[in-house]
């Protein structure tokens, strides 16, 4: 997110908010058509970056393009204390389904359960993740929003029920490998459970993201979405902020507050 | 398939033939539900085991509902002299595509690329396979039809295009494991190239069985489409031409003839 101080484009005036994909740096100079008008102040800035900017584009694209969740089926999610997950689930919940979030460590299930009102939360760096998966999905899993990757969501196929579906958003816990990681092949999976997962980038639904920020936004104002966001002060904070992603250390949306507004 | 000997259906007479997933039996009493008529001797009786039976409703429906192949695009099979395979690239063909077939050995990629007119044949037995499949698709790889799985696959994988799509046949080549094989985990790749992956059974499409068979007929009796077929006479060679099939040893669809007719 960034702060217009001097404008040549028609649409864009000094003082205006917007956001965009932008690099780590203090004043840089970007083509008009790479930002997004920020449309109003009322709501908390850091919202636009996370429910109502990107994260939040994702959640609700991804779940209900591909995922489609109907009521009364379970839906999964992984990270799901994150600014993607904890969209999709609450996005479920208000479809009707029941909603298992997997997140690691007390403080962020109990968020998932207290908080966000998901059914169950399971704790992913517990030695008893498998078991306790299996009983949070007595009538198997219907969607699969997936977000990490790895022996995580290996757990979670085993568990597919026929005609299950899985967006696949991202394999956060793979970025960092310098060799793919091996684990069972999928193939036997998805044809015993006729299953479907398909990988998507955000973009790729441009053509919803009307809809889907003009619904979220009612959402939010109704109270039925709820954001979490861990702000860190400072420029400097940034290289700190982005290892965060990876070691599971930051809670919902992560945000580096450069300056004062 | 079946000689109706004896019957108690109103739709089935003594001496129709019909076909149906039946036991390795010779003589049976099975509900008229369970089989479905042949509709004419005009073509040999194999045929409705294989291009107008279930093989060839699985090659027209995972191809064209979720393969989707269009105009110009390069569509992969694995499999690809048999059964499923071959009707699977002559379809492909038939739409448009340019047509990569995997087979194992001379004489099945010389039948794919000879006789039934892919546009190439690489054989997945040879130490140079990784670079023969790079060579034949200079495009990437817009559909993959996926009957074998395993390392043959993964390969496949690195070759896959933006919105890829991949209808998930079978896992031929991981059955026999006593555990489950491991692989690079797909989920990188899925979300790189976009992909959608799915598995699927026949039964799930059989809405489109009627228009399958009809087009299925009209293309064999217009030579666009053929089919292959080994044929072991004798009942007691039942188990020997089942191994085949994990083997690679049979060609085409593989039939055991257990009458003169």
């Amino acid at each position: 997110m960034a702060k217009v101080i001097q404008s040549e484009a028609d649409n864009f005036n000094v003082g205006d908010y917007v956001t965009g994909v932008l690099p780590w740096q203090k004043i840089i100079t970007v083509d008009a058509q790479k930002v997004n008008p920020i449309p109003s102040k009322e709501v908390p800035l850091y919202l636009y970056l996370s429910v109502l900017g990107m994260p939040g584009m994702t959640a609700y694209t991804g779940l209900l393009e591909i995922g489609k969740p109907k009521q009364g089926e379970t839906v999964v999610v992984s990270a799901a204390s994150g600014a993607v997950g904890s969209v999709v689930g609450q996005i479920a919940k208000i479809k009707g389904a029941r909603v298992v979030g997997i997140a690691g460590g007390d403080e962020k299930t109990s968020y998932l359960t207290d908080t966000l009102g998901f059914d169950v939360a399971v704790d992913y760096k517990r030695d008893d993740f498998a078991e306790k998966l299996e009983q949070a999905v007595p009538d198997g899993i219907d969607v699969y929003y997936e977000n990490v990757g790895g022996a995580l969501s290996d757990e979670v196929f085993k568990h597919l029920n026929q005609f299950a579906r899985v967006p696949v958003c991202g394999a956060i816990s793979t970025y960092n490998n310098t060799e793919a990681e091996l684990g069972p092949r999928i193939q036997e999976t998805l044809v015993k459970s006729q299953a479907l997962m398909q990988g998507f980038v955000v973009a790729q639904f441009s053509d919803y993201f009307k809809e889907a920020s003009e619904q979220l936004a009612k959402w939010v104002s109704e109270g039925k979405i709820k954001s979490e966001v861990t702000i860190d002060n400072g420029f400097n904070q940034l290289p700190t902020a982005f290892r965060k992603l990876f070691s599971g250390d930051n809670f919902g949306k992560q945000v580096v507050q450069v300056s004062e507004e």
